[in-house]
């Protein structure tokens, strides 16, 4: 759902290759590049996906441009046979290869640290289009290029994700950053624990906020995410439109708000507990060891994880955390007061300042009339007493997890900024 | 990169919305719908992406329909005014609107169940161009259409997931299916633990196999799957096809291979420790609980799955798993000697029949020269003894997360399958 309109340059994307046309693997190529094309302010207005076809590919460089400022190719560039991104870069620029010495050495040294010779197919990475200004790449064999023809500039990327975004980043974005001549910003505020419509219930009329920048509601299964944009004359103007918007919606979601742009909910959780230096020690049951490995995903997190238990087995439960073999007898192990004596175990055992445990089930198998699958009770603890929350999700096993990590996570945030969880 | 070549009657799918071209939202349908397709024997020739510009997308369909024998469009069915897609069709179509009563029920349905009025914007919707068929559906208030011109037959569906794959799966997969007169199978081939060039050396030459079927490398940082497709004159002929080329690779990757089609690693590790009644349990510094997420994933995994410590600091691999303290200061607590005794200790704590443990430099900080960022020790323990395996990692922090783990889950294989991890 998109609120608000905007006018941009213009860019094209040709994507390259049979896995992608035929759905083998999906192209999240385009998904960061139309982000980041838009983000500099040139609008992206065809993205076309077409096979390891000569003929069809040349069709759709020609076509792109006619139309575009600006054409990205990505795939097609790798050693094989059926890598034919080159060929028809010859043929659509008319020109023919030349041996680059650099790209030659670059192979060279990479193969030399793995102590192996280069294979013959790969060796033909150093061939080049005559006419071509080349894209050297540290993060694999192929070379990408930048050709122009009368406007139009084209850039051929590998399609290996993390080859394709370090030549977007180290060519490609600096010069188009230099040609477009209004500013596009984004902000994207991310919230977690409403509904899309719960969101917007909450948010009210917001018709004004339209005069200025252009909203946008992302809603996933782990909470709805808020983008602002704005196409402004400077900098400055665009950042002053954002906070404007960004203000609106605080006075509006505060304590449903956990970060914005790139900043995930484990970072901002991080960031609180650094702050106050406090530690925190997990203790899950359905989801497995996912909090500890999106706590761990933020780099220095050891400074303030302590320490995590996947307590899978009731035994786990009683012999790792202390939890009492009546609490499960009674209640059973995905109950509130099994949850609360994980959380209060798990400092008690690591001399962590707050626990979290989670104690639910996953599914698909499992579930009953009394707790259905999806039923999950999460608890934190630390000195002020124990919170425990129930949930019922109703998702696959993998979702199910996804979201029970999520709530953990937000009820670690809430209670260190000292609102309640419920 | 794929070998060998195939023929079929031809798709073009045409994806709109603001949301998609500009990076907001990931476009999964063209991924489902180009596996869809190509499974029903019908090659996608254009995946085209484009904004909600009438403009641009009735260029676009005009474009589709000169050169395919289907077309699909999905997204912008809704009922906001930036839902343009039925009056480009109206123009495409040149035909005007009529009232389609069957859907002003159905919406008159769905809105009584939730005790509401149907909003003026929605009732649009049974407002349908004359020249259309009518998609009736059942999952949300946006109808879709099929309409044709010339040899050509287009179908215009919404664009929410649910709502695209019930009406593709409803009207129009059984009439694509009907014009196929092929049967369209693949066959996917899991491996991990080689490069693709490495792969394909062990491989050998396999021209003869293209005669029969299309076969596609599809690398990873993961590992390397092998794609084996056919068009075959029936069901039966192709599997024996597929067979016979999996049997190909079989015999000459062997180890390497770790699943099929849809199972994943951690599934065959599950298969492995179920089949012959063994427990196991993890013991993770910088996977920090990845490995336990992945094992806990299946269902059914408290059978086999014992237990897990995310032992992130030098306290808690002393504390939790007996590691000895002098093992770290001489050895540090990235060796292979604390690897080792993590997985002996996990064993001994917890006594299970496997342990598995990960100790690394994740990155991007904590590297240094004679400890690179990437190098991770993974130690497997059993009744028969330890055995360690030190890798580099090059990637950053998430992947090389990845990579540890897939690399630790492929050692329990190896050791459960009784072959060397080495």
């Amino acid at each position: 759902m998109i609120f608000g309109d905007s006018k941009a340059p213009c860019a094209e994307l040709v994507v390259i290759g049979d896995e992608v046309i035929s759905g083998l693997i999906l192209d999240r190529n385009s998904q960061y590049l139309g982000e980041r094309i838009h983000a500099l302010g040139i609008e992206v207005s065809h993205i076309t996906t077409v096979g390891d076809s000569a003929v069809i590919i040349e069709d759709c460089i020609k076509l792109a441009l006619q139309r575009a400022d600006w054409i990205i190719l990505t795939g097609g560039l790798g050693a094989t046979h059926d890598d034919i991104t080159k060929s028809v870069l010859l043929k659509v620029f008319e020109c023919g290869l030349k041996k680059d010495t650099k790209v030659a050495g670059m192979l060279e040294a990479m193969f030399q640290i793995r102590g192996r010779k280069i294979p013959e197919s790969v060796s033909s990475q150093c061939e080049v289009p005559e006419k071509a200004e080349i894209l050297y790449n540290e993060k694999g064999t192929a070379p990408g290029f930048k050709m122009s023809k009368g406007k139009s500039i084209l850039f051929s990327l590998p399609g290996v994700p993390l080859e394709m975004e370090h030549l977007f980043e180290k060519y490609v974005a600096p010069e188009m950053a230099g040609h477009g001549n209004k500013v596009f910003l984004h902000r994207l505020i991310k919230t977690t624990g409403l509904s899309e419509a719960g969101l917007w219930e909450k948010v009210g009329p917001f018709e004004a906020l339209l005069e200025k920048v252009t909203i946008a509601s992302l809603p996933s299964y782990l909470g709805v995410r808020i983008r602002i944009s704005v196409l402004a004359e400077s900098r400055q103007e665009g950042e002053l439109c954002l906070n404007d918007a960004e203000s609106f919606f605080a006075e509006r979601l505060s304590r449903y708000i956990y970060g914005k742009d790139e900043e995930t909910l484990e970072e901002k959780v991080g960031d609180l507990l650094r702050e106050k230096s406090l530690t925190l020690a997990t203790a899950e049951s359905c989801t497995g060891g996912l909090i500890g490995h999106r706590l761990t995903q933020v780099s220095g997190s050891s400074d303030y994880y302590k320490e995590g238990f996947v307590v899978y087995s009731n035994e786990a439960k009683m012999d790792r955390l202390g939890v009492e073999p009546r609490l499960i007898e009674e209640f059973g192990a995905v109950s509130e007061p099994v949850a609360e004596a994980m959380a209060q175990g798990v400092c008690r055992v690591t001399g962590a300042d707050i626990g979290v445990s989670v104690t639910g089930i996953a599914g698909p198998s499992g579930g009953s009339d009394l707790k259905p699958v999806g039923l999950t009770y999460i608890a934190v603890h630390d000195s002020s007493g124990t919170q425990c929350r129930k949930f019922i999700f109703t998702h696959d096993r993998g979702r199910n997890k996804e979201r029970a990590a999520q709530a953990a996570l937000n009820l670690v945030r809430l209670r260190i900024q000292g609102e309640s969880g419920a």
